[in-house]
């Protein structure tokens, strides 16, 4: 288990933002709950006003494989190229559901997948990502605010 | 001006958490931008899964007062108890737009604001909130990830 901590948050926040600069988004969609920091710090970064969330969530819908569910959606009437933001491509089921509904729905919006780790056996990878993920990542924010003693 | 570093924000979390377990909500919205890496937080801190967002704008209407613009909306058809969540309550007006439209759409739901700061001029007070605020704060998701030399 790898423990990825605000520090590495930081410095990791400058280097992916580079390559999602030539994008020139004007949305970010932090996908809930696990995008939502990474999804904040991006949208400051690149000054992005319009930044959304959307929730997805998975269950074991029997032991081949997830079943995802996508929840609420996003308005994007007013965007043209939107940044969707996740901390990790696990299996890739999050995204291999997603992103059909979104260009389905939003047929005049272009989109790009950015997030820090990504696994090289996802179903879907990101157009833009930091690190390769071997094991198992603790993220801060699944451990800073729920010890007292953390920090 | 007042620094307001990760370090605060990891022992507010634990603070604030608190006051808001006693409302024993199921879905937290984060008011975008500036509440969205508290929301993640605090939905990680009281484990709570139904994560959403919303965006609220505020612009110079006249010299006397700013306009706001509530952009997008929520999935609220399974929730009951909902926990509002902003860095900030400045001026009020975000609150003093949202509460009524929130409460009208959603007659079947209770709502709870939680802040870490407020000011005592607001038009409307946070039902929790940790600081009030005196001066002008800097938090650290509008500093740390625009500067490379901030940690």
């Amino acid at each position: 288990m790898i423990y990825y901590d605000y520090k590495q948050f930081c410095t990791d926040i400058q280097r992916l933002s580079q390559p999602c600069e030539s994008f020139q988004a004007d949305t970010v969609i932090a996908i809930a709950r696990g995008g939502m920091t990474l999804g904040h710090a991006l949208a400051m970064r690149l000054d992005i006003r319009n930044l959304q969330s959307i929730r997805v969530e998975s269950y074991d819908a029997d032991v081949q494989r997830n079943e995802v569910s996508i929840l609420g959606q996003c308005d994007l009437s007013s965007s043209k190229r939107v940044l969707v933001v996740d901390d990790i491509v696990d299996s890739g089921q999050t995204l291999f559901a997603l992103l059909p509904l979104l260009r389905s729905s939003h047929p005049h919006c272009e989109f790009r997948v950015a997030t820090l780790f990504t696994k090289q056996t996802a179903l879907v990878q990101p157009d833009f990502f930091l690190h390769e993920a071997t094991e198992w990542i603790d993220f801060f924010w699944e451990r800073d605010f729920l010890k007292s003693d953390s920090i």
